[in-house]
């Protein structure tokens, strides 16, 4: 039986829409009251693991999942052995470089060397100011990260930024992108080599039927 | 104006009520409605920082607060230079290892070597496992790690037992403790040392209106 490993929030409600046109109804994980984690399709051809969007690439790196849906953001913040299948095209948003707005920083080329940047992504982070030149010194929070600039803690952050609400609600601004983000169809590796067409028919149908074009 | 950096989540409605019998009123942090992540006091003395359990440690270390509410589980886990001032006493739940409760070990020491164990406190697990002279693969997840044992990715894991209904619901049981842990008062060390006698009443305060005795 196919597991597919469905993240958690916000790409929750698309990624069931998605695996639905391809005929795999997981729509009992969208009910309010559900606390399974382990769900069935509808027509029993496959079950769904409710997990967290971080920990998509860890079940499908370890197989335990046959396919997932994740952010790309996280396929570059963690940078698990999970191949990607499709470009499933919702949840865009960017992974950008903010500010308060009355910092005056144009550009992150603007911040002064060895300044505080804030961030959950702080690979991600990294590898952008590591790529500038500019040394900088990370602070990893979990949440609310745009509460570093507001303290004074940080000069900057490193964040997912969709509509742009929380910074504006916050005194923030973007000043630069470092990729843009959309959720990620992923498989494991060693499944998809030894699939016997059960894995190829979902890919497949979902690329088909959600109009999408494979990488 | 001192600075109190408050954990969301299950720790915040006791924190607040050991603050406001030292006469500092944060309740409206509790408020359904409530979005704010900075919220003065009542009486406007102080202000609460609203943050994760897991980053009030990083807030308190870079001295954005002075002092702070924390899990005993999220210093050992982090191991951040903060100040430990009071165990304030709530809170409390067990470090612990789990497995299937069909799995027959009876303690860690039972454990396969190199058998993967999955947590959300991979340092504290590390060391347990370290000091036991147990090899061990470590599986880093964020979220529902008795999900872990029950699709096989992990044998074990290490993840914090309150009441012990999650594990039961799952079909885990605990089999060793790595400590106890309670809520934790912290303080900035710098802030503490420069103190003029105003951070000293309100943790005096804490410490008298509660009952409890400091380190």
């Amino acid at each position: 039986m196919i597991t597919v490993a469905l993240p958690k929030g916000a790409l929750l409600k698309d990624s069931v829409a998605c695996f639905a046109k391809a005929g795999l109804d997981f729509s009992a994980v969208l009910e309010p009251g559900n606390r399974q984690l382990m769900v069935p399709s509808h027509c029993g051809r496959a079950k769904a693991l409710l997990v967290r969007n971080g920990d998509v690439p860890v079940y499908v790196a370890y197989g335990q999942a046959q396919l997932g849906v994740v952010g790309f953001d996280v396929l570059r913040e963690h940078q698990m052995p999970v191949a990607q299948l499709l470009d499933l095209g919702f949840g865009g948003c960017h992974m950008s470089v903010a500010v308060k707005s009355t910092s005056g920083y144009k550009s992150a080329a603007d911040l002064p060397p060895h300044c505080r940047v804030a961030s959950k992504f702080t690979n991600c982070a990294r590898k952008f100011f590591d790529d500038l030149d500019i040394p900088i010194e990370l602070v990893h929070l979990t949440g609310s990260v745009e509460l570093g600039p507001i303290t004074g803690m940080a000069e900057a952050i490193v964040d997912l930024v969709a509509t742009g609400r929380t910074l504006q609600e916050n005194g923030l601004i973007a000043i630069e992108d470092l990729f843009h983000s959309t959720a990620r169809l992923v498989g494991h590796p060693l499944s998809l080599r030894l699939d016997r067409g059960e894995i190829k028919e979902i890919v497949d149908d979902i690329c088909i039927k959600n109009d999408l074009h494979g990488f």
